[in-house]
């Protein structure tokens, strides 16, 4: 018995990766592919089970009310999803209890685990830094999943009673010791031939625990889309981000 | 109140290096100290409430014995337990319902957690390797530690119906691929200037995860050691391992 | 002043990489794009300075043989040069003492350039070992650069009178300790979601040295290729590989 | 025949450490230890031909004065040496035209050999960058190492034209990108665990070139001391820094 799965986006970049690892898996079959032209009921027609948003936050919205009316589970990677956003999905699924809707933030199985084991470990270790790198076009510094990790740590650290880590650096070059992100200092490097790749240090009395995450492919999600896909049936409601389907 | 601390083995290197851990511990007092030509009821005389056990096969199970009999815990690092050594301490354990023994053959906290980490992302990923490098004086490859961890991989994956690590090589010049411990394969490097350091690589489409522990120092055991001093006695009867004070 | 560059092989993955390199080089111009089907006249008509070969062994010579006949300098990436091949090309240049041809087994400069400082410090430190990383679908073990790289490093040893690395294993997993080429220890490693990486590892007293690099896409050999393209002209005669080019 | 050395500053931690060393040395002999309070004279009456100087930048200008008086090489590590000191010396040696000095301010073989890999490989990548990262207690960020480093890629890279590593970053937490130090950002971690490390990180369309050096022992100053001590002889006149003896 296989899977019946709909994609949203399905001409993009992304969403064309997406159709070719679900025409791959042999336990799901692809049975409609939407775009930004075609009509929602195509889904419907065609007995779709679930479907893949990978599309914008201004038309997820409106995407996802008709898919929960229509009893379909959802998997969606489009950003923008705040408090607001998310109670307001909550509110659909009040009344369609048996659909299953998942939203999630990064579905890089290798980003999630590092992240969850870095909240794990923070507690054990005097220190802890992060170091993210990433190819030099990006925007932004530190990258958000660097953010994430750092406030990660910190609320673990903060529930445990650790205290901050040490340091006796008195003479500083500014920007040498980083950034403090919640008491976490964190470093960004940006070099011509990276991709995305993140690095957690924890250390105490002779010894170090790194975490290290890297990702060379844009294509690095659909493992994680798939995961969503087989589980979410299972999981009626709503759920936030990767991890629980994890069952660490 | 601090928790009243004797140690066995007291003399030795790594005994002096635990007494010194303790005393300097706030909440611990040092009440006890033990070497071989030492009466064990000293520890008695002491009121000692735990005592510390890194000595040797040939006298750890005359010290345990004593130990529970007279209502103290203890925390050992002694190595030699096998099933038949094990179910000996639980047999005495079970007249003394109140006492707490904990056996670990690691207390590098940061050794247990990579070993623990590396379970829980074996069956996410569809490769795995492990590469240990230490000091060149090593008698054994691999160490026991990566034994450890390519054997916890292995039960993971297998309990997830997770197959073999993809691998096409044809031609291999003999070692190339390492050995195989439970179909992992597990690379030994022996190099000078290193003490023991191990990396758990994984990956999968476009990423992988790579969980590394250095420890470069003998004195990387003493949190883990203290650990289990302030945690022994809330857990009665025989404990294996430090993972189950993690907590994790 | 420009460059008048030509490429054979225009139409495979690579060739056409190429193309898009030369043309978005300022100082160069792409004059001539040659594949199987077309005449090597091409060349001569277009006046091309300069002709990158990334074909195949079968047909690499008869360009060669064609360009350094007609004045025009090559920059070849095309393998299976084995040393009589070499002493054949030498012959034709014998006759056209002012053409210049580049034949290179690697253009990453990381590489190149990471192959040359292994063998540059292989006589400072007591211990040297090699780490490859490639993905699953490669059939040797280990990769070519590798055991060019452990050749570099055993034969500077040898110069300098530096024995074999300090290895106390007395107990091994078959294949726990890799492969030895020339006297050095080599691991391979496979794993899905790499590309190309290798490690060197150097030790001594409290010390360890280690020279990576990473390759993780195919067109990490362009910049080479434009190095030697800007080169060749000032280079008449035969030159193999890259280093004379870096000028190290 | 041996090499007559010895050692001021015998009495101190470094001192004793490179005492040691010369002892098991078989080539070396160990005729003279002076510390503080002892007679320069002892040298003299001892035959010494080659003294070890880790002392302190008050005395070591009178050390130097009397050894190269009396035709004694000196392999000083001692700190504090500016330009008008070195001119100093090299005044003194202009009367003893057989005498050798060397004055290093590293002597770790790994940490020099890693500065000049930085700086040959500095020009031929795009972008570059450094990570150091050391032990807690460190005052400074960056390191002096870093610093240093930094300054030759930089340098380097303007001889060859090279411009600043691209860095598209239009949004950062302060000090996220880390310091700039001649137009090199360099990144300070300071973590319980560490000695004193650094990587230098350089890339390229595609690639990637790591220089990691590993110092987890004050010891590792000990294989380039007695590499000057058994250089010096051969290099009369003053010898900065260990590059030169390398003979890369």
């Amino acid at each position: 018995m296989t899977i019946r799965v709909g994609v949203l986006g399905a001409r993009g970049k992304v969403g064309r990766a997406i159709c070719a690892a679900v025409e791959a898996a042999p336990d799901l079959e692809l049975v409609a592919e939407v775009d930004k032209d075609d009509s929602l009921e195509t889904f419907t027609a065609a007995g779709t089970e679930v479907v893949i948003d990978f599309t914008h936050p201004d038309v997820v919205m409106g995407n996802l009310k008709f898919l929960v009316a229509n009893g379909i589970h959802a998997v969606v990677g489009t950003t923008g999803f705040d408090a607001a956003r998310l109670d307001e999905v909550r509110g659909w699924l009040a009344g369609k209890p048996e659909v299953g809707v998942l939203i999630a933030p990064n579905f890089a199985i290798g980003a999630v685990l590092s992240m969850r084991f870095a909240e794990q470990a923070a507690r054990f270790f005097e220190s802890v830094e992060v170091i993210e790198l990433h190819h030099p076009n990006k925007a932004d510094a530190p990258s958000g999943t660097a953010y994430r990790t750092a406030g990660l740590i910190a609320a673990a650290r903060a529930r445990a009673g650790a205290g901050r880590s040490p340091d006796a650096t008195s003479t500083e070059l500014d920007g040498a010791r980083g950034a403090d992100v919640d008491g976490v200092r964190v470093h960004s490097v940006r070099l011509a031939g990276l991709v995305a790749h993140q690095e957690v240090l924890f250390g105490t009395q002779g010894e170090t625990l790194t975490i290290r995450h890297d990702s060379i492919d844009r294509t690095s999600f659909v493992p994680g889309v798939l995961l969503g896909v087989r589980s979410i049936a299972a999981r009626p409601g709503l759920t936030v981000g990767l991890d629980p389907l994890l069952d660490l």
